[in-house]
């Protein structure tokens, strides 16, 4: 029995949402990488990590084809025109997301074999690290349950990386703690940055989802002075 | 007499380049601003640059809006579909611009009466700032003409802002002529990186605009070191 169209339709927004989520989801594994490369200058995880990210940049480039031919052919109506605008907006922003984590496995590359982070911000830049990836978890949760209460607790998230990141300059600006000089502090400032972004993005797909089931837009106020 | 609806539909079409030409106007205004507020402490620039932001995030919504409605009503072919993705895809690319110039400004503001930027590093910025400013241009030209020759050419500048960009780190790095500090050098570095931030994302407008005419995407390497 042939399926009724708007159905077959809806099954290929539904395995769309689904690439989406993968590609998501190879965000966090990249960035889980790049802080693994950062905090142990390991040098082989920084080349793994930059390699896949062209994983990343072809699943935008492949989920963008798809969901804009699937448009084209079917004519979709109201709430449907937010799928195809909530899935083009993240897929953006996890394409930015994998950059980022690239730029952290760069920096552990550029001071290999030392460590860029120096110990008394290690912590800092495990918990940034840890909370970059489980921000980009919960924004795979949020695309696939929808759940708008999830993607509240992203913008949660977001104000305890924003107060990591914050500490780091504390550190950097504390005159009698910091004496790495001035090129490990640009190090820390452009890396606690990366992360920060990161972590913008993801709260950024809550946001696309959230214009997905409700039609409002919420603009994010992603310019941060540091 | 009623025009055929496909030639309406193309004055649409023609009628969304026009308002992504305007917005991506707008970015470079606000950057020519918010430099004029970094090289001059002038805070009134600053916050005015931050104010006029929100302009720049309006239209994208609006553009966007714009774009997937006749997409919906239209049915477009083939060569159609790259303007839909181009357009979008250059609406998050003049989101981002607008974004990076307020981040100068916030530096300009946060550092008032002071200024950001010592004499020593002032000509590299009104530089960095021209350069910025004439790429928006012509990420503006590139779109209205349509001219890959044009596009060409962005790259090449953004070899020059790259330039510049690497410019500030010989001066930050160089142990006889930095004696201003970390949290100066920070500044720099971060402003240093909104410049050229900004520059590749008029580069991806052009990017954007190659792919609409000749359906070929060529990945940009964004990922820069420092």
């Amino acid at each position: 029995m042939t399926k009724p169209m708007r159905e077959a339709y809806h099954e290929q927004l539904d395995e769309v949402n689904g690439r989406l989520i993968g590609m998501i989801r190879k965000t966090g594994e990249l960035m889980g990488l790049a802080t693994k490369a950062l905090l142990e200058a390991d040098l082989d995880a920084a080349e793994q990590a930059m390699a896949s990210d062209s994983s990343i940049n072809r699943d935008q480039l492949e989920i963008d084809e798809q969901v804009l031919e699937l448009m084209a052919t079917q004519g979709p109506v109201a709430s449907e025109l937010r799928i195809v605008t909530s899935a083009l907006r993240s897929t953006s922003d996890a394409e930015r997301m994998g950059d980022l984590a690239v730029h952290v496995a760069k920096v552990a590359r550029m001071r290999y074999p030392d460590h860029a982070v120096p110990d008394e911000l290690r912590d800092t830049f495990a918990a940034m690290g840890k909370a970059a990836c489980e921000m980009s978890n919960k924004a795979v949760e949020v695309l696939r349950t929808r759940d708008l209460d999830a993607a509240a607790e992203l913008a949660h998230d977001d104000n305890e990386m924003d107060h990591l990141h914050r500490s780091l300059f504390h550190v950097l600006l504390d005159d009698d703690e910091w004496d790495r000089g001035v090129e490990a502090a640009i190090d820390i400032a452009l890396l606690g940055r990366y992360y920060e972004r990161f972590a913008d993005h993801a709260v950024h797909i809550a946001t696309n989802v959230r214009y997905l089931v409700t039609g409002e837009i919420e603009w994010a106020d992603s310019a941060a002075g540091h």
